[in-house]
């Protein structure tokens, strides 16, 4: 795989000269031009072994382009708050938007292959960390970014020269650190593990490219052609053709997953007072378990119009202390949100250790709303299904409690509900016209709710749905949900803060 | 001033019965209101005596209002990203958008408070803390914000009593820690402090209100009423008059400090090669000190359009590693910071220390362009330069580096610029029919930039007037200034990083 990055490869002082000043024009212009659109963001890896001039090649990019529209993330040492929450969480912050380019030096490869390098994970772990990337890379392109990753390579005997010019230099001493000869002593090692990686991650959509290191010259002509190539190729494409494959039948029977629901259920006055002092005492003492400041909790809700969201979310936040939690509701996306991918506006609601958070609505939103509306495109919503049961699990590995409530009523309840809103003063302003139309398409409503349930109610993260015609009966039943999940949460061996084994 | 406070004050359960529905109707109708309108924020501080039922109160109105349009914060130790920016970064970063309620638990007044009482700060620290608390609260108010501020108080021996009855009652027990118990040792010191506090801090716009803690009823009650009456005379509120004085007069002669340039400065292009390598190498140098990670550097750009700061700034960014600086280039604001006071933008690009942030144009637009083009009132762009020393006194006194440039050139000389932008393709894009139209307001633009070097050029954070007829000449003094400003930072003594003297 490196073979072709150890030829030697090589650019005359006099050709580097005559290129350099097109290319710069070249790339300021493309550039400017992409940044003026704004519709998409790049995202450039840099990685590579150490001496092959990854700094000098970002330093380089920022000289030839204009930074303003660029960014530099060197993604060294997380900060607490990065650590408090999913690996991939800081890399979401980091994200550019649309018209911005995001270079990235240091990466989602980075720790993994350190990692794997010291033998701190295993092969398999590895693995799930690279799956976890590609599927990052997958959603971005999904999304419109294009994404450009470098490997700048060396060979064993080239690194050696090349760290002792540089330390023979009293001008670049300061570049050699003690750990530069620790990874050159596990050159092989490292090779062997980066080969694998480039191997497994070299995507159709986002592959690698591999430069010999060696030549400043060689090297920087090749990434700054490698850039302009893609991005003017980009700039000239009218339309992003989108495959996905087509959208799941309906049942073809009378029974789907909310048909099964038995919306008779319900308890008396009498019994909701006693489980809800019951219940929210229990959830009050949960979170105050001394383990519970290692975990978070996201308990979200999503269900039919009037079906009592908003209240079952006040049942659970008069259990807690106000500083511990937070509800989030989701609204139609800011102009900031609309510049991201769609799960951006959700990651960078994700609480830290200790916390609870509410999403009144959430990311699901795509498969239900949007889906219905016609507000994104088939293929948007038939890709969510995955980024999301995706985005589900990198929370849950990072002891996430999460818990999904789908608050499920009958046609004739809700119609009883939105009369009582009409003629009751002070419930009026909560039924929009909206509402009404929304209910024209109950059908098309419930076939989303029940594809969505059977994509997503995964073991790691199990849908609860809700009997809800009865709202003493469902917010009880969301309660002692929510308690239960928490329990077993706490319960889990190794719950404990660990600050650093970066092996996402 | 707290007498009022120690005269025993209860509400009978029958009163609080009957008042509670009715309260808790009124304020969720007028907090839904407020949100739905979300024309400003509101910000509750709740400070007061240990055992006073701060926390109860923060739950309370959590309770009694909906959730989804409150967020609580209960300002606790501050994160590494908080310690390496100034104190009130991490007070900004919460502050609420509009139509939103940011209710603090822990606020400005704090740490202040406790760092008095336990005397590792002295009076006149204080007094300045409360100084900056107070420019704070003033420009919320003046953003339009509602601020209203709790002080629950408890007499020592109503202080006494209530740890005591919680640590009796196994349920309530944990509340009680033994920092309450130490603080109840000071009383009378904390109380004294806190005195002043409140005495110095209870200004027109926002003053506090003083609630004795002992009967919960009482209390639930009085905060409850107090922020209800705030927010209805707001709501019918109509209009907002704002109150400023008249505008600066022009210099009654010719005689400017922009007339006193000498725009006729230049350097030949051999020089300027030698210079530009002399400084930019210092750059690097300054900027791979060992001391720089604890100090961080802004360098701002204004200056007449074309008059060549994306030049000025490319030299600079040339010097420098990429991980280490970021260009904001700054535009019009986003919807998100649109529902935030004007300075909150700026704020958000705050890098931490050991970086150098670049703005291209900033917080100076207000007194500039959205003067001149009446973006905003008289009243806001007068209020500004005081709000913006303040902001930047702040910046200084992290050991932030401020270098502010105006490039200035003549008339003339744009036109010139305006002309070859016209014929030469790649530069057509820098030149829009804005430019034109600022061009014929040149004399209207000279005055707000005399106002502006008047009125914030100040010993802390001086503007560099750049001469900028000839490029060389302005690029080579901007890298100079700047070397010469990080250079006397990083020679001041006690730069070290401390990271939690909490005195702000």
């Amino acid at each position: 795989m490196f073979e072709s990055a150890e030829l030697g490869h090589k650019i005359d002082k006099k050709t580097y000269d005559n290129e350099v000043p097109v290319l710069r024009e070249a790339l300021l212009h493309a550039q400017l031009e992409f940044a003026m659109a704004a519709k998409f963001p790049i995202v450039i890896i840099v990685g590579g072994v150490d001496g092959a001039g990854r700094g000098e090649t970002v330093n380089l990019l920022n000289e030839w382009m204009d930074p303003r529209y660029l960014q530099t993330h060197g993604m060294g040492t997380p900060s607490d708050e990065e650590l408090d929450r999913p690996m991939m969480w800081r890399f979401w912050r980091a994200l550019p938007p649309k018209g911005r380019i995001g270079i990235f030096l240091g990466s989602w490869y980075t720790w993994p292959i350190i990692n794997r390098v010291q033998g701190l994970i295993k092969t398999a772990d590895l693995d799930q960390s690279l799956g976890r990337a590609k599927r990052l890379e997958k959603m971005l392109v999904d999304e419109g970014a294009l994404v450009l990753k470098f490997w700048l390579h060396l060979s064993k005997d080239k690194q050696h020269n090349r760290l002792k010019t540089l330390e023979k230099n009293p001008k670049t001493r300061w570049r050699v650190t003690k750990r530069d000869w620790e990874h050159y002593q596990q050159y092989d090692q490292y090779l062997a593990v980066a080969e694998s990686v480039i191997r497994h991650t070299s995507t159709a959509e986002a592959p690698w490219t591999i430069v010999e290191g060696v030549d400043a010259h060689y090297r920087n002509l090749t990434v700054g052609k490698v850039i302009l190539d893609a991005l003017q190729k980009r700039l000239a494409e009218t339309k992003i053709t989108e495959v996905a494959a087509p959208p799941p039948l309906p049942s073809i029977d009378q029974l789907n997953i909310l048909s099964t629901l038995n919306l008779g259920l319900k308890i008396d006055k009498k019994t909701y007072a006693d489980e809800l002092e019951k219940y929210q005492g229990k959830l009050a003492l949960l979170t105050r378990n001394p383990k519970f400041k290692y975990i978070t909790v996201i308990a979200m809700f999503e269900g039919n119009d009037a079906a009592g969201k908003g209240g079952a979310i006040r049942r659970i936040t008069g259990a807690l202390d106000a500083r511990n939690y937070n509800v989030v509701p989701v609204a139609a996306p800011t102009e900031e949100e609309r510049a991201q991918p769609y799960l951006w506006r959700f990651w960078r609601h994700i609480p830290r250790r200790g916390c609870l958070t509410i999403f009144d609505r959430s990311w699901y939103g795509r498969v239900l709303v949007e889906r219905v509306e016609k507000f994104c495109s088939e293929a948007d919503w038939m890709r969510a299904y995955s980024e999301i049961n995706d985005f589900e699990a990198q929370l849950v590995r990072h002891n996430i409690v999460i818990v999904k409530f789908w608050l499920s009523i009958s046609k004739e309840e809700q119609l009883k509900r939105f009369k009582e809103r009409e003629t009751i003063a002070f419930k009026h302003f909560k039924l929009t016209p909206e509402d009404w139309r929304n209910r024209e398409k109950w059908d098309v409503y419930e076939q989303a709710v029940c594809d969505m349930v059977d994509r997503t109610s995964t073991k790691i993260a199990p849908w609860t749905l809700v009997e809800a015609n009865d709202k003493y009966y469902a917010r009880i039943k969301i309660l002692k949900t929510l308690c239960e999940q928490i329990e077993i949460m706490l319960k889990k061996k190794g719950i404990k803060y660990k600050p650093a084994k970066l092996s996402a």
